[in-house]
């Protein structure tokens, strides 16, 4: 989203249309050089990429392979401080700094971001490419289909769905014998079983391979995935602001028998398949993950999987391209890579393992890549951290902690910041004493977060336009005394790679530090965020959360990382805390799990999984030229 | 789906795994040319191609500018007598027909191949890249995602779907002037109309353009759609077989407050959406039927476009790339373009008049282009001629009419078929009489409806190898005496190009003759269909049809074209009467207007638009190697 406008809240959607087409501007003035000259010139083959088109690329994941000696180049985090509703300008700061790294300090140097909801840019927030001269280009093509990634996702996804359902129905309404003569069917008199039937009958501890040798006990185990309809955890998603889905009946079509059932759909990036297309670390562990997906448990109490729907083996067929990071540029030329973006608040809000492995190695041992994690220090980089590195076995070098002068007055104490309102004076005019305040609180406490963890932190200061001289040193000042290594202004926005050269070299200096880099917990998982990262004195377990997590150590999931599903603005679990709080109790409502993603999401309140549609949305404005085909107000 | 396969019924999900298989052994045997060089051979220039991987490319509409000038090439019809419900393999003829002209007849030429659906991918029937070799390759790439053609249509389909149910509740819980300083803000004290509002102005008569100059009778028009829930004909869609959404309720959540409505959802070809892109001729086409759609009619009656929601524009964004048709080829080389998949019920059921006038324009004035309609001639051919060539302004020169013994005998009073059932043995064994009857009804009947329409018939007649040189013959000699310009025996499946030779000559010899095209109908539409077409005695109208032919005339769409929503498995309205129905009287229970597409549908009888999954859906058997990336179980 471009960062200019976010001074003018008045009405968003016209904000759009007047401010907002600048980014639009600036990214259709530069022409993006061809894909397979940027592929060429990071250094990959002609065979490692697939064009989509003549500005994105897929590429294959057997470059891994052709590179396994390289070492890896230097693994940079871009959090943020707690943001205010309009977000703070992560990726804008990502993308400067690629592009100050590569084109002012001559650095190999990569940016790895994720692909954003189709709901959002319709909807309320817009595009997410970036804005300014720090963008990914071209951005319509950012922010619309891409390559189809997401679009597989909700294939794969709502492909589990529709099994689920059905094979309730076709359970409910067959005998053992009809179900395990349609299961597995003699053909020309050869009966067998398929490969991904010998999977359930080894979890059932069958060893017999032969249909016919079964006991009637063992088949009506085999067809009978007994799945208790309030107990079905899987839902249904589309990639659109669809608020009428977040709970809805099916089922009520005759044909369906009064098999009725209250259900909802969910965002498409929040579904537990995008969460395991960016953990995943090659095609095997993916299918092994989309395999051992718990979509509900049996009326025993037994967990049942995407596997045990015979539907696995599918689900990877549908995310055989999904897996392949797609490759873009910025608009100075760098090269970025878009891949996975999960819902960052039932998932992880990180992009995916892949894309910054294939970087790392893609740049060498002196280069650097730039990688993003959502929402505040407190929700993705602790994500990033306790799951993603556990999940990659890759460790950062250092964290870019994002802050601007608004978000610090806001912890400061001004006045409430919201998305359709104008900004209060406070935020446009000097006012020092707000800034010292919330650097003080909620600046400090992130860079202790990130030092829990053990590694090294640089303050990037996001420059709006309105911030005075005054407030800048005074944010880097605090910052440095806070504990940053370095805590320095940028200017990216207006000036691209050059305006981020101060960060770039920060960066570079800070990154040569040793890190000491360290997961947070083992043991006594949740409680240990709310204290260690949150600041919360302690955590109350709801009697629905105590009996989940009975349920999960019972069935070995107790092993797993945590994925917090909190508030992103504030630390605690009330929006309204700014700055950092202190002296609550985090509630844990409920509990949940992503078996093939792997991880336990604990949900902190209450969580909506399908953003709604304004009165006007960003689509009155989106709009294509039929003769010159351009496209006017994605921005 | 592979042809001989079809010979064996018993069990459609084993059947994939041991028969059906063979077709993708096949493919795989064949490393695809290339798809640059293909595109180079076929007179394209590198800049009017966006290659997708390395067997696809989006071919752009530029091209049509560019060869403005160029006579178009011969242009073919492949339709079919009425099916088994087991299909008679139009599309392998199409294939196998392209093999014959190009590389043994040395013309240039092309085949047009609609997009299929992946709910039957991963649900009953399996693949539809043709059979044998008589495929489009690589199958796989065809059968999945292709270049995101759907998945664009998905999202479009339903943010107007989101869009609806949005504004209805925007509407209800606001006053005219909340809603009209929200659609219509003040930023920094400039107020503006967007575009797509002036047209909505323009629609409500009010010329005025200042916001601030409206009445207060004015702005409420403007503000409020006043959508009668109970008449929103608009539904949302996936691209999954998912019987559980055929009647839903949506709106439970409380933060819609009470706004619950019944709907369903329809599978993704059904969309009007997909039936604009298949009869759109260009970009600005596109957007303007796009806009006037009618998702459902306001309390007052009055029809609600998308444009009245403000959404028109950003579809067309989302639809930019999936105008622009998709090269492949078939296993022996020969170009194909895949683009659009209308559902051949509700919607007309061909491939994109885009795609067909690149290839006409590409084959050149001596070259040949084969295009394909769904379901029989009665259907898919009927709504080629009155809706597709109305749309397009093509003439067709001639038409190749598939048959089978196997449907033949079927209308020739032969037992039952049905997917799932062995085939009995009238069906395996000579059966002369049979056929005689089959051909003397149904085959006849098919040959005279191309004749209502001054198209020459040359008789494909596809043969499997259960058939006898006798029962060929027969076939070859009765439809020559039912006036086809020509009958020939097939062997495609088993031969490729090689076993078309015979096809191909007959079509390029009747194709010199003179074709007489003429529309079928100008007045009295309906009636006119279900007498000259169907055989029936007349028509008969509920009360719910006759109410809406009223409003739909009053409205201005009398003059629309008609899209029969028929069964495919007969003649009539009921599909078990096979061969020539006579005395029947056609029933129609409603009548619904696809105003984008540009067409009016009768439901004849109940449609179903979304099918379910069997127990042992196709999914079982699909799978993906991890290491050799290799897809199996595709078919």
């Amino acid at each position: 989203m471009c960062q200019t406008a976010l001074l003018y809240l008045g009405q968003v959607a016209v904000v759009n249309e007047n401010l907002f087409s600048t980014c639009q501007l600036i990214s259709r003035a530069q022409t993006p050089k061809p894909v397979d000259q940027l592929a060429q010139e990071i250094g990959l083959l002609q065979e490692e990429t697939e064009a989509y088109g003549r500005t994105k690329a897929k590429v294959r994941l057997s470059l891994l392979d052709r590179l396994r000696e390289q070492p890896d180049g230097k693994y940079v985090l871009v959090a943020g401080i707690t943001p205010t509703p309009l977000g703070e300008g992560k990726s804008t700061v990502v993308i400067g700094l690629v592009q100050a790294l590569s084109a002012h300090l001559k650095l190999n140097s990569f940016a790895c971001l994720r692909q954003p909801s189709q709901g959002p840019t319709f909807g309320v927030k817009g595009g997410a490419a970036g804005g300014g001269y720090a963008q990914v280009i071209p951005m319509e093509e950012f922010n619309l289909h891409l390559t189809g990634d997401i679009h597989a996702i909700t294939a794969a996804n709502n492909l589990v769905a529709a099994a689920i359902d059905a094979r309730m129905l076709h359970e409910a309404t067959q005998t053992d014998k009809a179900l395990y003569s349609r299961l597995v069917p003699s053909v020309n008199g050869d009966r067998r079983f398929s490969p991904i039937q010998i999977a359930r009958l080894r979890r059932l501890g069958i060893s017999e391979i032969d249909p016919s040798a079964l006991t009637p006990q063992e088949v009506s185990s085999f067809v009978r995935l007994d799945l208790d309809p309030a107990k079905v955890t899987w839902q249904r998603v589309v990639d659109t602001n669809d608020r009428f889905l977040r709970k809805i009946t099916v089922g009520q079509a005759s044909t369906e028998k009064g098999h009725v059932r209250e259900t909802q759909f969910d965002i498409a990036v929040a579904s537990e398949i995008m969460a395991i297309l960016a953990l995943a670390d090659g095609l095997g562990d993916m299918k092994t993950r989309l395999g051992r997906m718990v979509v509900g448990s049996s009326r025993s109490g037994q967990p049942v999987t995407a596997e045990d729907l015979g539907v696995s083996g599918a689900l990877a067929v549908l995310m055989k391209d999904a897996i392949k990071p797609t490759l873009m540029q910025t608009l100075e030329g760098s090269p970025v890579f878009v891949h996975a973006g999960p819902f960052a608040n039932i998932a992880h809000g990180n992009s995916s393992v892949l894309a910054d492995k294939l970087a790392l190695k893609l740049v060498g041992e002196d280069g650097f890549v730039v990688t993003e994690a959502g929402f505040g220090a407190d929700i993705g980089m602790e994500k990033f951290f306790n799951i993603k590195c556990r999940a990659s076995g890759l460790r950062p070098n250092i964290v870019v902690l994002v802050a601007t002068v608004r978000a610090l007055k806001m912890h400061g104490g001004g006045p409430n910041v919201s998305a359709g309102s104008p900004l209060p004076r406070e935020y446009i005019d000097e006012n020092l004493s707000l800034v010292a305040k919330g650097c003080s609180s909620n600046l400090r406490k992130q860079i202790q977060i990130a030092h829990l963890f053990g590694v090294p932190v640089v303050v990037a200061l996001n420059v709006f336009k309105t911030d005075t001289q005054a407030e800048i040193n005074l944010v880097c000042q605090m910052a440095k005394e806070s504990g940053a290594s370095d805590a320095v202004p940028c200017h990216h926005w207006a000036l691209g790679g050059r305006g981020s050269v101060e960060l770039a070299q920060a960066v570079k200096q800070a990154s040569s530090q040793p890190s000491h880099f360290q997961f947070l917990y083992s043991q006594e998982k949740i409680r240990m965020i709310a204290q260690k990262v949150y600041g919360a004195d302690d955590i109350e377990l709801s009697p629905e959360a105590k009996a989940k997590i009975d349920y999960y150590n019972q069935q070995g999931y107790g092993k797993l990382p945590i994925c917090m599903a909190k508030t992103h603005l504030s630390l605690s679990h009330l929006p309204e805390k700014k700055g950092t709080p202190t002296g609550f109790t985090l509630p844990i409502r409920d509990i949940r799990a992503s078996i093939g993603a792997g991880f336990i999401y604990p949900l902190v309140g209450t969580m909506s999984t399908m953003p709604g549609l304004p009165t006007r949305p960003c689509f009155y404005d989106i709009d294509l030229d039929p003769v010159t085909e351009e496209i006017t107000g994605l921005f």
